[in-house]
Formats: structure tokens, sequence, C-alpha cells
């Protein structure tokens, strides 16, 4: 399984991701699931992706390899939705391509987000089905999920809105991964992170969040004693 | 979909559920998912269900109906492993009766908890898959959970242990409900609740929570407010 997480706020685009793949409980391995394709000053384009490991980096290598040929391309596009447009045209090109009587029964499909933003349009962030269909967040509803998103959903519903600023979105997030990890084995450190700043056109470092990350730690168990203070402080059922 | 929590804890058991029932989001409905059968001095053994509504509600019925007549039954079998064995051949019954061409592709299947203590025997709680086969919580993991069980499941994994007292393990479970209903429309008020002390024998009234209850507004708004504060408080991220 996976998680991530992108979100469309007022003054920017935070994206986290984890890294952990499993075939079964016994093959658990390390992959980035986050993609930045970037002209600085004038476009960054993030995917994020679950699902088929093998369809999901068909996918992102094709989209690479193809930057440099001369058909329509993530770095020559116009707008952020032609760009979703072509992922979600390649992945179900992948998904075609590899459907067989090898993989009968087996579920090649990935799902994507994709965000960012080029020159002359706004932000945006996308939520790619397997099936190739789209959708986009809102301002009222400013975050999208892939994967096992159920454990962190409770605190991003509870506190994210489109204005809230990105250094609180991102701890949000933080946090929504924490929860996430704790009750989940199949979502595992590192986490992949992305903060992008609206109208910049740069692509800021993408930072990888290793689970000795001193910041991390920190939330982490500020946020665990938090939690277990606030309880605590609730007053006493009034039921018998 | 349902949400149904049963805590065994060292000073006694505690039971949450639901009451939202729905066929297709155009057909929803109130119906209690928590059932007290006792014998005040002597037995108290409580059922949470979710699933099927038909059949949930054909198995409790014909416990309750069983209670009458001359064989075992649930205010006579001498453990509450054997009431859970009960449980679950009525489960097995009732889907086998109403499995037909008629249901063919309908998902018949209910799964239970059943807790609670019988004099002579110490408290246990257990959870009855679909198939009929059983677990029963431990003190390392001092829960069960039934229905729609991952938004509000963090709460529990990060405060409860076998040790956590009553009246704050009953707080920590009403917030697991609260996160649950925020953020799963097929999980609704009112909540049934039952708190049972250790070796009491005695069956608590089983209390109804509605959406206005004070005690619930309360700490629902007192936790919200919490949650705003301690993000607020974690020290902004150092990464750029």
């Amino acid at each position: 399984m996976t998680y991530c997480v992108a979100m469309h706020l007022a003054d920017g685009l935070v994206f986290i991701s984890d890294s952990r793949t499993n075939a079964g409980i016994d093959q658990i391995s390390t992959f980035a699931k986050l993609f930045v394709f970037s002209l600085p000053g004038e476009r960054l384009i993030v995917l994020q992706t679950a699902g088929n490991l093998a369809t999901s980096q068909s996918v992102v290598n094709l989209l690479r390899q193809r930057t440099q040929g001369p058909g329509p391309h993530l770095l020559n596009v116009d707008t952020l939705y032609d760009a979703t447009v072509l992922v979600a045209d390649t992945l179900r090109e992948v998904v075609s391509r590899d459907r067989c009587k090898l993989t009968a029964g087996i579920d090649l499909t990935s799902s994507f987000i994709v965000g960012g933003q080029i020159a002359g349009s706004p932000m945006a962030i996308y939520n790619v089905y397997a099936q190739g269909n789209f959708f986009q967040a809102t301002t009222d509803t400013p975050f999208l999920q892939l994967g096992e998103s159920k454990y962190g959903r409770p605190i991003l519903d509870r506190n994210l809105t489109y204005q809230t600023p990105l250094d609180e979105a991102l701890r949000c997030g933080l946090i929504s991964f924490d929860s996430t990890i704790r009750s989940n084995l199949s979502v595992g450190m590192p986490l992949d992170m992305l903060v992008y700043h609206k109208d910049s056109l740069e692509a800021p470092a993408r930072q990888r969040i290793t689970s000795d990350d001193a910041y991390y730690v920190q939330i982490r168990r500020q946020w665990s004693d938090g939690l277990k203070r606030l309880l605590a402080e609730l007053p006493a059922p009034p039921y018998s």
C-alpha cells in the first residue's frame, strides 16, 4: 500500500508521500513515489503515485523519456490540465501494454496525483483514478489523498482549509502520516516531501524525512504527548 | 457501514456502537447495534454487530428467543467462550438458511463482538468473523473494532492500554467515534454505549448518546479546539 497527500492552498502546494512498497508482507522495499518535472522559472509539475509499482514506474519513465522527444510532453504542454491528460493517457497505455495472459488476475492499476503550476496559469492538483479519468481539488476540499487514506484523514478534515498557511499545512500533513504509519504497516518511512510557493515557478528541493529526522521525531513526540494531555483534560463522563 | 468498539481493560469493559444502517446512500436508518443479555448478579453478555442488517437481527432474535427454550443458550452456558461459539453457530445457521438463488450476489454476512463476564470466569471480549471463527482481545491489544475502523483507530492505538481507567477509555472511545463520524457518512449518531465494572456482574443501563448530548458536544468541541492548539504549537518545520 501507499499513502500520499497533496494540498492546494492559497499560498502554495504541499506534497508528501511515503516510500514503502510491498508485494506480500515479506517483500517490503523503499521506492520513491514523488517525482518532479520542472523548468525553473517556467513550470513545476509533481507526480505522486500509488498502486502497482511496475505500472507506476513505467508511466514515470515514459513521461521522463518523452521529454526528450518531439511530441507533447510534461515540459512543453501549455496547462496543468493537459499535463494531467498526458499522465492519464500514459497510464492507460502502460496498463494496455502489460495486460496479457501472464498478468491475468494481477492488479496492474495505479493512480496518480498531478500537481504544480505552469507560467501563466494558476496552481492546481488533480487526482487521476486507475481508470484514467480525473478530478481536481478545490477551495472547498483543498487536499487529495492516494492509498491508505483513512487513518490520516480525520486530522486533515478537522484542520485543513484553503487558507491554512503552508507551514501549518505541512505540520498537519506530517501528523497525518504519523497517524497512518503507527496504525498500518504497509505505509512506512522515509517520507518524501515538497513545498511549492505560489507563483515562484521554482522547483524546491525534494526533502527526504527519515525516521530519525530531528524535527519529525520532535513533532511526533510533542503531538503524542499533547494528545494524551488533551484526553486527560476532557471532563469525566456523566454517564454512570 | 457501521463502527463498533469494545475494550477489555483491567477495570472493566467498554462497548460503543454507532446506529447508522444504509442500503445505498438514499436509504439510511437508525438501528441499534448493541444488545444486552443479562442475569443480574450472574452474567452480562453484550453483543455488537456489523454487516447485513437482516442477518444481524435474525441472529440476535434467535439468540433471544432461545433463552426461553431448553437447549444451551446465552443465559445458561457456562463460559463466555461457549457463548461466543453459540453466537458463531447461530450466525452460520442464519446465513445458510437465507442463502438461496434470490440472495445470490448479496452479501449476507455479519460480524459480531461478544463480550462480558459470567460468574466464576474472567471478563473477555471476542471478535467473531463473518465466517464464524473468532479471536479474543488480550492485554497486548485490549480493543476490538467492527466496520469502518480506520478513521478512529489512531487515537486508540496511541492512547489505549490495558491499564487505562474506564472513564478515560470511554473518552478515548468517544473521540474515536467523533473522528470517524466527521470523515465518513456511513457512520452516524446516536451512539449506544455500555460501561461494565469488573466483577460487578450487573448490567448497567445502555446509554444512548444523541448528537445534542451536552457532554458529547462539549468534548467534541474541546477536542477539536485542543487539536488546533496542539497543531499551532508544533515548531515550524526547518525544511525550506
